[in-house]
């Protein structure tokens, strides 16, 4: 065959329009969509699929106009890898026999921790990946997950989310990285560098708004403004654009009453002619046919599609509910013109182009490159990086009785729902929480140590439960109690499971109606205090909750979130002192009384003020964690003085001076505060963050290269502006603890800025 | 003297026109803003006046450009009305005779319920207004309200609060009329029509937004789209500027970034060049310098003063801050218009020539209309309007074990911490809670019954605290759990203290964390359920609470708001029977587990679904409210079939039979539910309701006609329009009570509508 879409010599454009000219309308609408799974006993996630097999259709048949979309056929089911693999092999093989153009569909799997498969590495959360402030450490991560999936044969992930945290009580907190733009849009954009390093699409999602979803309930109304929207929300997506991501994902919410899957303004004037996106814009799962049933803006299905499709939603997932027989009958009636079911096609073709899925050559991956073909989907490179990356998150909140490191020798109870069970180092979109729930019985199929086992390694162990997660007995948390009064030091892990839909107390679905830990363990936690033993508590959580009642009287407190398959390693690592806690919160910790929505991106009036009883100041705020030891910071200076053209770099330096006995990290801050506006602005807002570690007694000296376009936002009239007058650099350890301010004049007139505009600083750190 | 502008045979214009020519800046900037309070002892209220005149300065000479305002000579301190008017005669003689043109001051005052002023009637609270669905009756206590101020030379009035509630953690929510925007209008415009019937500039305020604040915190940002804000915001204001208010007051609020007192887009194209409103924009107490000290988007006073006027802020108030000197400095400075400051002073004097202000023979009001110029502040007519108001504002929440009526010679115990104190029966805008706290010792000046007081004119009554609003001891509460097991019924009443900034558990500022009863009112609840005896629970509160853990338990449960002076009369009637609870909820109670923000008035998706655990299904829906006895309802029909044209009206009819032994009283409820819209909408809304009293077995037909404007919202380009589809109307007797449903099916095409668009149904009632 010589057809020009199969010459490689030629431009992908002229091979998608080559193919596009030839394609029925059916051939092309077979391309937006796809199939959940590729076995016949899926389950029940794709009933159709299975009903047609079972009635005895043959999937050739099916399949005989294309399939476009393959979804999640290694994450639907506990399949062997291997079986994975050549299932998806022969499946891919079916594929492109039975159409005639021979072309496979475009296989794509949730990895927001890892790819979530069966007896795949399970990377810590999100938080976790913020906390590290280390974008080098989780591109790295992002390579590693890659290569995994690449390995597969899978050529998209449905990974990372960017939501900006805006209310703590929202189930989905745990899959994001915290509540700044500006740290969300670095360690997500270092995610999709890794990630799309290796070839595999890295998807964005929820553009845009699902974080701030009206009392923090999923998929509830977002009540959200064009400027805050533009300043917060967007900013992580248009960071992640510029990495390289060529897929978005779109906020399965509506904003001020316009869904995301049918918002033209956002999908395609935005996203497209703004940004100059020309990657493929895919359905979050079902949105489409929610349209009609959820969000009552479509008479039908036909409608649905016809305006997802008007809006700039290419492709639909998980599988076909609007983008077939609805979308055919409505280009049948004339309701849609072909021309956007071809806009669609084009980029769903051009990146099957980029992908290598139109070239004569292609074949399936058939084998593992292991022995005889296997595949293993941890490997110790890969469990090694999930450890680095945990290690790197645990977050030292308070060790004001200086408990931690744990003396050597020290007799430990080590108590509480989440010390003894696998499950706690886990989030919701891992494979074990969000799959193997629904398969009982089924093995883990990876080895996932508990924070006691752990500890047990170092130190003597006794071990109660204490309680569940949510109930629980008196008698058991007396139990813990007696165990505790018998130790030297009581560790007790507290926290979430996570789930879906209810099936845990974090997770998609899992949204609170307040920030109290879940079930009795506030009382557990009491029941211990009272022992008078000292109490170490670890938090293995997919939220911040509210320990202002205890705080005081704790001997020490950790945060891991969900750490992943090497957390409880992590974490014992840091309370024995083998390793310094060095992570930072991204999210911040509520103070008493405070309430939600809230962040720390808050103006003057969103904090405490004299006109409210009501104070939102945090427990812990965004940025904060401890060490064991810390730099010496001198004072901040500017390089060439107060003034920065409002079209120019000012130069920020800060000098550190390491512990003289032993190593340390610290994560150099910059926070920008306007002191007036033409708008309502933030106190203050994350515009550079710097990782320094150093040796004992290391100097270094950190250089931010800060463009004036970090000092924009949007204007009165809706346009990005640089504005002169008063700012000023507050530097510091945390948004709570600031070292040094400089003061600096924006010089200049008003500037408009585009999309084209500086995102992010540039940092130097100079040793010696 | 013959000035044109005295003569007032000319239209206003001309003689407003000829007024401002002559005039020098400084004696036009004086027109824009005033003084606190008349008399130097106006404690800490005034303070630059009172050291201005300690000082020696004479007030003639502080008054020699003129002085446009007046604010609170009755309101700030407790003066004796004839006193206070007396003293206010003088000071607006001195005004006249020192400025050349011999312009009085337009004096304000606060009466949100009722003239805040010593010794002076106090209405219920708006919540209870709301609560009786009966606009006539609140137009009617409007005009009484103006009547008192009018007799005391007081022009305007600041109040209705036209904010709809969105989150009932906001401290305010006791001075607004509810949750929906069509009964806050209906019974706001009402109010208006009453202030301004006797010739009382009313103020529409907080224009607008301050009740979306984020987590309902006092003057919060609030996130707000545009279209929440044109669809559930500014209703009210629309239909309270068409019933002729003459003033209107700016959020304190930032919405989206842009505060309200700095927004030409709302003050000036939206309120005037949309609207048409011809009236004076005021400034929410010091909410022009805000802009500099809280908002932070003005460098200096200068700057906050051009803000405010060029974004269309007529008047400063309480006193002078910024249209002062740094407003005179900003024109001298060249940074802003002199025509500006003529735009604002030409409303300013229009106003006070419709006043009669510029009239020649002007003189101000120097006695009372009693006896040898005594001034009565409670008439008895007011006393006996405020009774009426109280009377049919009682809601009954729950009647379930058939508690209510008590029965005759029932031993009641009355405890609680609002059982036998005057001040449950008063909001914070009333003058005892408002001012008087800060004279300890001062009398109250009104005869206010508690509810113990009332209850013993019939019962057999013993009593005992049981706790305070806030704290209180184990004592106490077994005290009131003793003295109510002696008894043959409990009545418990709970609730708020009303009070400004941290000074109660209700009204400005004093926004809380959670809907939980304040301090340990739930305690003794459950102390008071474990007692055996009956406990009917009386809610004297300035927002709904939780009762989801007693509500089962409770013999009845009854809600007064804020009842006023004679709430207590009002409460009593209804527990004995005497009359008969009359009221429906403006604000649903909220259920358990559900959390905030939350109103009735959202779309699927933001109330209970599958895809949250969180659920907002409240407790008591809005409209809820029973009675001894019902009505019987007929099913719903329409004239003329399902065809309702996009431009036309139809024509609802709903039959209702008295009960054949009592008289009862139902509010018919329509609520509109469109099936499918360009853009999310509330599943439910209401659309029209009628209060209908029947005697004993009367029979009576209500005629709804319902313009197709009412089913109006803004679309996708935010334009208001009319969609063709199906639709239902809802007839029901509460939101969670729907009687019958009648389906119909908008014909015709999309149809744009204007500022001008139908806002009401006209209702008609049809006896026998």
């Amino acid at each position: 065959m010589t057809d020009p879409w199969q010459d490689t010599s030629l431009p992908t454009d002229a091979r998608v329009a080559d193919l596009v000219g030839r394609m029925t309308l059916a051939e092309k609408v077979a391309q937006l969509s796809g199939i959940w799974g590729v076995d016949p006993d899926v389950g029940d996630m794709a009933p159709m699929l299975r009903e047609a097999l079972a009635a005895g259709q043959r999937f050739e048949d099916l399949v005989r106009d294309g399939l476009g979309q393959l979804t999640r056929p290694f994450g639907t089911d506990p399949v062997e890898p291997a079986d994975g693999l050549r299932s998806l092999a022969e499946r891919q093989r079916q594929v492109v026999a039975a159409n005639r153009f021979g072309i496979p569909a475009q296989v794509h799997e949730e990895c927001l921790t890892g790819l979530a498969a069966w007896q795949a590495t399970v990377f810590p959360n999100p938080l976790c990946w913020a906390a590290t402030f280390d974008p080098d450490l989780v591109e790295r991560m992002g390579a590693r997950i890659g290569t995994t999936m690449r390995g597969l044969g899978v050529h998209q992930g449905l990974a990372p989310v960017l939501d900006v945290v805006r209310d703590l009580r929202w189930g989905r907190v745990e899959e994001t990285m915290g509540e700044d733009p500006y740290l969300v849009g670095a360690i997500g954009s270092a995610y999709v560098r890794g990630l799309e390093s290796t070839g595999v699409v890295a998807t964005l999602k929820h553009f845009a708004g699902y974080s701030a979803s009206r009392a923090a309930r999923n998929l509830a109304p977002v009540p959200l403004g064009p400027r805050e929207l533009a300043d917060v929300i967007l900013p992580p997506f248009e960071m992640a654009l510029r990495a390289g991501a060529r897929s978005v994902m779109n906020s399965y919410t509506d904003t001020d009453g316009v869904p995301a899957a049918a918002d033209r303004a956002l999908l395609t004037t935005l996203l497209r002619d703004t940004y100059g996106f020309t990657g493929t814009v895919v359905a979050d799962y079902f949105s489409i046919a929610f349209l009609e049933s959820l969000h009552h803006v479509a008479e039908d299905l036909d409608e649905a599609a016809r305006l997802a499709l008007e809006a700039g939603i290419d492709v639909e997932l998980p599988s076909t509910n609007a983008y077939g027989e609805p979308l055919l009958a409505a280009v049948g009636a004339g309701l849609v013109d072909e021309k956007l079911v071809d806009r669609a096609l084009v980029r769903v073709l051009q990146q099957k182009c980029e992908l290598g899925l139109l070239d004569p050559g292609w074949a399936p991956v058939e084998a593992g490159d292991g022995p005889d073909g296997a595949v293993d989907l941890d490997p110790p490179e890969a469990r090694a990086m999930a450890l680095e990356v945990a290690r790197r998150s645990v977050v030292l909140l308070a060790n004001e009785g200086d408990a931690l490191p744990l003396a050597p020798g020290a007799r430990l109870a080590v108590v509480g729902p989440r010390a003894d069970t696998p499950e706690a180092m886990l989030g919701c979109y891992s494979f074990p929480m969000h799959v193997l729930v629904h398969h009982p019985g089924t093995e883990p199929g990876l080895e996932i140590r508990t924070v006691r086992e752990a500890l047990a390694e170092t130190f003597e162990v006794t071990s109660a439960l204490g309680c569940p997660v949510l109930g629980g007995s008196d008698a058991d948390i007396a139990e813990a109690a007696a165990v505790a009064t018998d130790a030297d030091v009581c560790v007790v892990v507290l926290g979430d499971r996570a789930g879906l839909f209810g099936n845990g107390t974090s997770g998609e679905g899992c949204d609170v109606a307040d920030l109290t830990l879940p079930g009795r363990q506030e009382e557990l936690l009491e029941a211990l205090l009272a022992t008078g033993t000292p109490v170490v508590a670890v938090l293995l959580v997919g939220r911040p909750y509210d320990l202002t009642r205890q705080v005081d009287r704790l001997a020490a407190l950790v945060c891991g979130f969900f750490p992943g398959e090497e957390g409880a390693t992590a974490v014992a690592d840091v309370l024995a002192g083998r390793v310094a806690p060095t992570g930072r919160l991204p999210v911040s910790f509520p103070g008493p009384g405070s309430t939600q929505p809230s962040t720390y991106l808050a103006s003057a009036l969103g904090q405490r003020s004299e006109v409210s009883v009501v104070d939102p100041t945090p427990l812990f705020p965004f940025g904060h964690g401890q060490s064991w030891a810390a730099a010496t910071w001198d004072d901040a200076t500017v390089v060439g003085g107060p003034e920065w053209a409002t079209d120019g770099a000012c130069e920020l330096v800060v000098g550190l001076t390491g512990d003289p006995e032993q190593a340390t990290s610290e994560v150099v801050q910059v926070y920008l505060h306007d002191r007036a506006a033409s708008v309502v602005r933030p106190v203050q807002q994350l515009v550079a963050a710097a990782r320094v570690d150093l040796a004992a007694g290391e100097r270094a000296e950190v250089r931010f290269a800060l463009h004036a376009d970090l000092t924009s936002f949007t204007g009165r009239d809706l346009v990005r502006l640089v504005e002169p007058g008063a700012v000023e650099l507050r530097v510091g350890a945390s948004s709570g603890d600031v070292r040094s301010v400089v003061e600096l004049r924006l010089t200049g007139s008003v500037r408009e800025v585009g999309p084209d505009r500086v995102l992010e600083p540039t940092v130097t750190v100079v040793r010696g």
